[in-house]
């Protein structure tokens, strides 16, 4: 398919495709007539295009560009920047006082609405800002709104590889590589630096933390100019553009004895190398790196550790401002299963939580939300909070690998919500993780979310139609971790498929729902795993049991659960703050939905509920295989009222879930009646 | 690596090597100093020549050719075919009078030996068995014997690919094709048809039954000439050459709008195909032919039965001598694990039985040594024997894909002898399947043997070194069912590695160990599967229970296996013959090595051997795990005794036998006992 031809799909524009507003009233709203800015900035002027063709969509009519000091009559727009555009600074008054460097503001003051920022960053995002506003048809005629990002850095990862491929991408191909090359559509790339900066996005690592072979030399001559044009789409978009390196690069690309990161020729080396990258990319972002995990190179080769790793490339991209993204996602990846005293949730913890303040300023830790790897449900990570001289970075998955590969429908936003606003207890009550990672806790400069990203070369970008609400709330959050998932999703269905107010209740409501029946016939109480191997696809309760991955569920005829307390299990418990490390210990205070990650239970135990884990699996798995067949008749429902092929995309995976999560009920249902002997209460059928 | 430098390794000559004898009387057998034929027909020429290599290895001194009537004088060998060669003709006597067409005498009449054959083939075969005789220093003085196949027909399929891959090979790449074209080196092709004639080979099929893309286009001109180029070189040898089809060709060959057996159009192209590829090679085979099977096409889609597919092909190749190979492995791949009615193991019993007498005389059905699907256990297929009307070809597996995949040791002659032995009961207790394949209980011309070749491009041929005896001992029973699996351990052995008698004493001990151990620490008693899917190595209890496949074990918290009686399970122990069926049939009377394939029991089940069932599993797979270990042991005990690289590639596989032996063990004991919650008599560490 030509991109030509892919744009022209529903799906492809996404959350801004403006579609026309029905209402009069909201139509009347965005009726502005003239867009008026004095600056030639490029991200000044993506704004505009952006006012330009956002408004045109909703008001159907165009509207006209004036860079004039005086514009057409009428009902317009001004925007600009403080410093380039004095009119924008007046007109905002003294809410240029209270904005950061990202910030922005929107007043109306009688026919003109401003937007005006201290950077032109911060111009584009109010510009969306307000596109949203009207599109949602929320935009308050006397609007005063001021607005600044929660965290500093809002990062995407892509994980793909320069063959086209992507490390768990759900939604085709690369749109960055193709054939062991850098190869793209330019419009392509630059639409989905527009859908990024829409949502707040500032970062985007372009290239899969395994780094393979070609994937090293991309800080070489052969790949930076090439690299160099990628970051000047997305520099437009005010996104930085970052890569993925491999920490032995100084032998596979420099051609020396050793990667050792206090051997003096491999830290000139790497400084050689940041230099070539920043006269290539004046602006580069800077490195992410897995290092020691899985198989990848680090320091641990050399006896030495994170911190020192971390920080001899932290000292090559220091004198340009350029960031190491370290992440914490190191374990012991070929554990014996027969080892009950390992546990591979307290491996973050205890790598990291020693080197607490060793890492240099310029250097953040990347640490998944959860302790393991973005099972549906996980406790909050201990190493979030616990490190109070460190920069953290907290990342989630977008692309839906343990959650129904956007096969089915599972919304995250409830889940990073509930991650954001668990209370680490790091300084009393006030400590939330979404006040860990933007900093403010413990007074850190730099913090934020990275996650990987859910979009590949569908026409639609995420395969599943409404997995589009992932990546869209995931830059929502990251801008603003109070927005409630239901708001989030409410304003990309309104956004994405169209104003009828009907329409997005419904969608809205099998969002909602989406993530706790999902869980509901997935692995139980908190267990995670109990997946196909190596693709994670369907399930198979055993299929991460006897392995060396660390992730084990320990069923027997009895009982089932890993025991991670302080006092008779693997001490993962005690890695908590106070009183979690004593609700999580204290198997009368777990709560339910994690009950097995830290404790080992009979199937006759009694839940807070007061129906035993046994009668426990086999209601949720009934319900959520019944609730998966109801979002099929739900979205059946929509005939005729959604674009046709949204319809058809969208009913197919609904379809192919209700039936998978028929076969993932049945198995977990089978496998524990087998094991327990307990016969279902309620006399349903299990195999 | 260069054919050359491949020559040279060990192991490439496989039990070709013609090592020297060190024991002077058996020097003294081999003191050949001339060799007579006055045939130019090239297979009495490959016959001198291999006589030449092998006498002249053996004996350490060349032999002289002789193309005249008189030869050097001396001790000598006169050879040839009794129409072409009136002195072997005479000097074989009333011998001649007793021999079928590929049969030979080899007669020893003062310092002549002489040998002679109705065909070249048996000029060629009388060569190989001499020099075997040679080798092993089993040569009679006045030797005088007579031998002839007991299934005339004795093939190899290889499931190689264009591509270059061989689908269940263990060996390397393919030795017939490389980058989606016909490619090889006529030397090593050359050298693979004499390892087969040297043990009675006389059919090959060069492509996997999952015929691709290109290989559907085998029967084109496009690749025809060069399928001619390789059917010369076998020709040779005596091998002749088939093909798998796609039963679709006349479609997506052809363009016709259908590939239904009984539509006219279709008979006519494949009529024509068939002289086309006559035209090409006027001795080629025939067609092997997977018809409705693991997604292959087949007459079911046209509502047509097995019968109408075969006949068709039979029809058109008949008119050149060509055969039908038709495969019964026919059964529902997408089956419902829930179902517990269906049966695998009942399919190709069901699927053919009903076609007895329907198919032309040169069709032969292909039929699985077993009913499931080539694991360490199984029972005998009830197919063989049942047909009384059709021609029957017994089908093993020689390439270990459930049985160790060559990094483990399974010498598979005790199991196919097991098989071969199995008194169907057809007419009586004359009637073991060695007779039912070779024709002669229902007098039927065609039958014989085929199987799965184990070779690929490994310099060795056959990955793991031992695991040549497979190769070597399937065409040896093939021609003699009677020999025994040590007979033919001890000849692989004394002609593959050497004379040294306590080295081969100890390769035979643990040739003959190997399959008992391999079963000992895999599926207990005869249930099968219990490995990771796709792949199918290494344990993984549950990996096919939940599957679409017809695997199933059912254990449960009580018990484990499948009831297959006719009382109350599926009715397949009713598919076998009078006693055979009441055996099976018998909780008391089933053999305990398949107790669970016939029948679901308590854990606590006593088998005959006294120890329950759980206890059964814990000690074979301790005792398994165990003799795994012996076996490094054993071979570390030939250090300095064998050759070096043989040494060291078979000592690698070993440590990594006994390595997987214990994952095995571990895993299978483990998933019994927490399942079952009963502990080991002897107290042994389960985890």
């Amino acid at each position: 398919m030509s991109q030509q031809t892919i744009n022209e799909q529903f799906g492809y524009q996404a959350w801004l495709a403006y579609h026309p507003l029905a209402d009069e009233a909201k139509r009347e709203a965005a009726n502005y007539r003239w867009i008026a800015s004095c600056e030639q900035e490029e991200t000044v002027q993506a704004a505009v295009s952006e006012l330009v063709r956002g408004i045109g969509g909703l008001r159907g009519e165009a509207v006209q560009v004036s860079k004039e000091q005086e514009p057409i009559t009428g009902k317009g727009i001004r925007i600009g920047t403080f410093k380039g555009n004095e009119e924008v600074r007046l007109l905002c008054g003294d809410a240029v006082e209270r904005l950061s460097m990202e910030g922005f503001v929107i007043r109306t003051v009688g026919d003109i609405t401003v937007i005006g920022a201290n950077t032109s960053a911060g111009v584009l995002y109010g510009a969306f800002h307000l596109l949203r506003l009207l599109a949602l048809g929320n935009a308050p005629a006397d609007s005063d709104i001021v607005e600044k990002p929660a965290n500093g850095l809002r990062m995407i990862n892509q994980w793909d590889n320069i063959d086209g491929s992507i490390e768990r991408g759900y939604a085709g191909q690369s749109i960055f590589y193709a054939n062991n090359e850098i190869s793209y559509d330019s419009e392509r790339i630059q639409d989905y630096a527009r859908l990024l900066a829409s949502t707040s996005v500032n970062a985007i690592a372009i290239n899969n933390v395994n780094v393979h072979r070609l994937e090293t030399m991309f800080l070489t001559e052969a790949y930076l100019p090439r690299i160099a044009e990628l970051a000047a789409i997305l520099r437009r978009y005010a996104i930085k553009l970052y890569f993925s390196i491999n920490f032995a690069s100084p032998i596979e690309v420099g051609g020396l004895q050793t990667a050792d990161p206090l051997d003096a020729e491999v830290r000139e080396w790497w400084k050689s190398r940041a230099a070539d990258i920043y006269a290539a990319i004046p602006d580069f972002g800077g490195f992410l790196v897995k290092a020691d995990s899985e198989n990848r190179p680090g320091p641990f080769t050399y006896g030495r550790d994170h911190a020192d790793g971390a920080n001899m490339l932290a000292e090559a991209l220091a004198p340009y401002g350029g960031l190491v993204i370290w992440r914490c996602f190191v374990y012991n990846c070929k554990q014996d299963w027969r080892d009950r005293t390992t546990d591979r949730a307290r491996a973050a913890y205890d790598h990291f939580m020693p080197l607490d303040g060793a890492f240099h300023p310029n250097v953040l830790l990347q640490i998944k939300n959860g302790p393991m790897d973005f099972q549906v449900r996980e406790p909050v990570s201990p190493l979030l909070g616990a490190m109070e001289h460190t920069n953290q970075l907290i990342e989630f998955q977008i692309t839906q690998e343990y959650t129904g590969q956007q096969r089915h429908l599972c919304y995250l936003v409830p889940q990073w919500r509930t991650v954001l606003d668990f209370q680490t207890l790091a300084q009393g009550a006030a400590s939330p993780v979404k006040r860990i990672v933007d900093g403010s806790v413990y007074g850190r400069e730099l913090g934020g979310f990275a996650a990987v990203s859910n979009i590949g070369s569908d026409a639609n970008w995420t395969g599943h139609p409404l997995a589009q609400a992932n990546l869209y709330g995931y830059g929502r959050l990251a801008w603003n971790p109070e927005l409630t998932a239901e708001e989030i999703a409410r304003e990309w269905a309104a956004q994405a498929i169209g104003p009828d107010e009907a329409v997005i209740d419904t969608v809205c409501e099998m969002l909602m729902a989406s993530l706790d029946i999902y869980e509901s016939y997935t692995a139980p109480l908190g267990v995670g795993w109990m997946v196909n191997p190596n693709h994670h696809y369907g399930p198979n309760v055993d299929g991460y049991e006897y392995d060396r991955w660390g992730t084990y569920h320990f069923a027997d005829r009895d009982g089932i659960g890993v025991n991670r307390t302080v006092q008779s299990g693997t001490g993962y418990a005690g890695q908590y703050i106070g009183e979690n490390a004593a609700i999580y210990e204290s198997l009368e205070r777990c709560p339910d939905e994690l009950l097995l990650f830290f404790h080992h239970v009979p199937y006759t135990h009694r839940l807070h509920s007061g129906i035993t884990v046994v009668q426990h699996i086999y209601d949720t798995h009934f319900d959520g295989a019944e609730r998966a067949e109801g979002l099929v008749r739900k979205w059946q429902s929509l005939t005729g009222l959604v674009n046709e092929e949204l319809y058809r995309l969208a009913q197919a995976r609904f379809s192919e879930q209700a039936a998978h999560a028929k076969e993932w009920r049945d198995i977990i249902n089978t496998y524990f009646y087998r094991k327990s002997g307990i016969a279902d209460e309620r006399g349903r059928t299990i195999y």
